[in-house]
């Protein structure tokens, strides 16, 4: 029994009434269109926002009631919640669905550049660049086979209005509104303007808006819900194409950096004695940390991202550097292959989760550079997807960059032959032996495709933003010396410019 | 290579400096304690806490550097992120490792206690409350299955006094110590004090502490590491017993509530007609939003819980609820079965995960009683198990009931015809069948083995702090109306009395 059968003479502002027959056609077509979802194993991303009164909250609502809640994902955004931009990303990113599901997102990711633009607290060009970000994000979901669609419902000045005053003059109604809702009332056309901007500035193949402007909250759900219906059922029979949308080689040519190094013509030959190493190590130890210490003090954070074969020493090149912090300072994420819950999601999910309770320094031993290593290497995503993740990872870090982080990755080179003796010695260390498994050998006979991939990762990934420092891995001693000095530079170059 | 072969003249007060032969044997032993964790399905807790200089830190980060990271967990927890009550107890549940992993914990949940006690900021009552709640945590996870070890790794006063002078004075590694340690010094006394009572009292079979006070850095590291690989050897190699600690009844005749309402005495006539339906419901939802906005105010939070069997009406009494609030104020969890993750840790972690980002109201459609319900009457749970749970759900309550959540709980009942009448009902609409599937048909033929764990969970878990309410169900519009009057009464209660 649905609360429509009942209500005789409510407040029609504030409740749906849907005729029986609309409904029960809505709600056939709703349950099917999800089970295709669930088959499809594609996520739907579902945006929904509007002024209170317009009704984001009640098809939303309609929605959960619904549809099967173990395919659905409800979040509902309150802009007072949002303190620290880079945590207000990582959630967005967070709570996208997995494959098979639907996510509702109410007020969403659009609730803080409309407000910030309608209270005129950010100038145009910062309110652009809150919406550049959005469209990126929304981009690499629907590229990775997300189903975008979003909605605002409006209500124009004068209907407002009305809508407000019947409610607050209602006394078993009035706790609807707030006086925020009066306040942002008299700001009506800067919000109307801020809902132009957003609507033509992110409206896009891939994460279409419908602008739902029916006058009676009824009809606007409606509306809304068949919308809803006929761009998923839509989205779902067209099919995605497998060719990467450009050749790997052209993008070198089009984006590649032609003087980048190359993992062969590091110099392997240098080393370090065991006095000099000594010596530097304490040194640069203090230096470090009196850097990490202006860093914290401003603010900031510092995320290092270690790559390299096996046995390249990037697990004793990480204690040294972390040995210049206290403990409480820093985390370290040793990066494998990913569960099922990750495998579901997009590849990047799993790294903004790491990025919860962010201490000043985050060491990734591995990271998001599996995509176009590992993952290549060994097929196990499609090329179409790794080629468009050089792209996708440059704009991970530089918006990491843009939310107070400094980025420097290390690529830890040695030689076929280095790695072998180490190899062996892992093998003749009881307490090593677990270090070293067939993987390892089976990765080593596909050195010359690692080298391959490493080299394409440098021409593409290696931004100012984000520099890449190739390391000479053969002398263990050197290796160390070398990560912890080009850390100290970059932080020093940091400290300086700004 | 490790730094100890290189240091020469290195402050032995910062540096771990253990002898060839002493390393190479710890780290064989703790390579294959590590192997036999894994394979034994049990997790590990370890604790390390103690003054700066003592080791805490040294000793965890040679665990981390010699054991296999993708089996290891290592948090340090700084005292100062901690804020909210309720967070900090969510992290340290989130943070437990699961099966087969160990997790190091440096300073950990004690550095809260031991901080208060030693500032003064918190009296004897408050400080033994804080304890009980690690006792209890500790304990849970322990008859769980999993094996804790505690290291207090401590220095006297003139030891301590001649470590910061030694380190303060080194001007590479004075940035190890900071103003806080000096203060903290000064404090010494409060600080052991502190620390005695705290070992005192949390000295527990099931959670041993380690007092380690030799006087150099490198035994205290040495016994820590010894003691550490004895401790968890020896709890591998005992086992743990199959039976329940106490029988069920029993249990009911100590703990029971003997004149408990049981679920076959509800009377399941009770109806309203649309009219009064229409008219409680809206007075009900302004009511409801006043006192819901008064708690919000008070910065508390309100829990509700929703067991029932199938088709018993959960979902539609949730909405009816839940619209009284704006949607930006509550959260609904509803719970199925586990996933693997969530079964690799104490029944109880995925709820507190669910706290994250908690808003004023947080629903559970079904909840943490499964343990005592579908899993006790589908064996999918030792007995042992899960009559162990009643217990450690009532702690769990009752420690959020503390964290200033208020709860309330509703028992959905219906009849096996209505029962029926609602499958049929749901098989012949369309937009209705997904709700209905063979398992639903296979829990009703154990209507009874429900019905009895319905009445047990009411003898044991009915609390004072978070009572359980029986809502006569079958007819729809009087159950919605009861969970709403029901938790307004409880609202007003609570608004009442404090």
């Amino acid at each position: 029994m649905s609360d429509k059968e009942i209500f005789s003479e409510v407040n029609t502002n504030a409740y749906i009434d849907l005729d029986e027959e609309t409904e029960e056609k809505l709600r056939e077509r709703l349950i099917k269109l999800q089970e295709k979802v669930v088959s499809s194993k594609r996520a739907v991303i579902a945006v929904f926002c509007g002024v209170n009164g317009a009704g984001k909250d009640q098809v939303t609502e309609l929605l959960r009631e619904w549809l099967n809640n173990k395919y659905l994902i409800l979040k509902a955004y309150d802009r007072s919640e949002m303190k620290n931009s880079m945590q207000e990303f990582r959630r967005y990113w967070v709570d996208t669905p997995p494959e098979g599901k639907i996510g509702l997102f109410v007020s969403s990711w659009y609730s803080n550049p409309l407000s910030a633009y309608a209270h005129k607290e950010c100038n145009e060009a910062e309110f652009h660049t809150m919406l550049d970000k959005l469209n990126f994000f929304e981009k690499t979901l629907s590229d990775w086979g997300a189903i975008i669609v979003k909605f605002w419902l409006y209500m124009d000045k004068a209907d407002q209005e009305k809508y407000l005053k019947s409610i607050s003059s209602d006394p078993l109604e009035n706790w609807r509104v707030t006086s925020d809702d009066f306040a942002n009332m008299s700001l009506h056309d800067n919000f109307s303007e801020a809902t132009k901007k957003i609507i033509k500035y992110t409206d896009k193949d891939y994460a279409k808006w419908y602008f739902i402007k029916e006058s009676n909250l009824n009809r606007r759900i409606e509306k809304t819900l068949k919308d809803f219906c006929n761009h998923i059922e839509k989205a779902l029979d067209s099919k995605q194409g497998d060719k990467p949308k450009i050749e790997l080689k052209e993008l070198i040519k089009e984006k590649g950096i032609s003087l980048s190094s190359r993992f062969e013509d590091v110099d392997l030959s240098l080393s370090l004695s065991k006095e000099e190493y000594n010596q530097k190590l304490i040194e640069l130890r203090a230096i470090l940390n009196r850097q990490f210490m202006e860093i914290k003090t401003k603010g900031e954070k510092v995320i290092t991202v270690f790559e390299g074969t096996d046995a390249s020493g990037k697990g004793g090149s990480i204690t040294r550097m972390t040995s210049s912090l206290n403990i409480h300072d820093f985390n370290i994420f040793p990066i494998s292959a990913p569960n099922k819950e990750e495998l579901e999601h997009h590849f990047l999910w799993r790294f903004w989760k790491d990025f919860n309770q962010q201490k000043l320094l985050t060491v990734f031993d591995r990271s998001w550079y599996g995509r176009v290593l590992v993952e290549r290497v060994e097929k196990l995503t499609s090329e179409r997807d790794w080629i468009r993740g050089y792209e996708e990872i440059n704009y991970f870090e530089d918006l990491l960059v843009k939310e107070k982080n400094h980025i420097i990755k290390f690529l830890l080179c040695i030689s076929e032959d280095e790695q072998l003796k180490r190899f062996k010695e892992r093998e003749n260390t009881i307490y090593k032996e677990w270090k070293i498994t067939d993987e390892d050998w089976r990765n080593r006979s596909k050195w010359d495709d690692y080298v391959k991939a490493f080299n394409d990762m440098l021409k593409l990934c290696d931004t100012w933003y984000a520099p890449w420092v190739l390391i000479s891995g053969n002398n263990k001693r050197y290796a160390r010396i070398q990560v912890m000095e080009n850390l100290s530079k970059y932080l020093e170059k940091v400290l300086s410019t700004q």
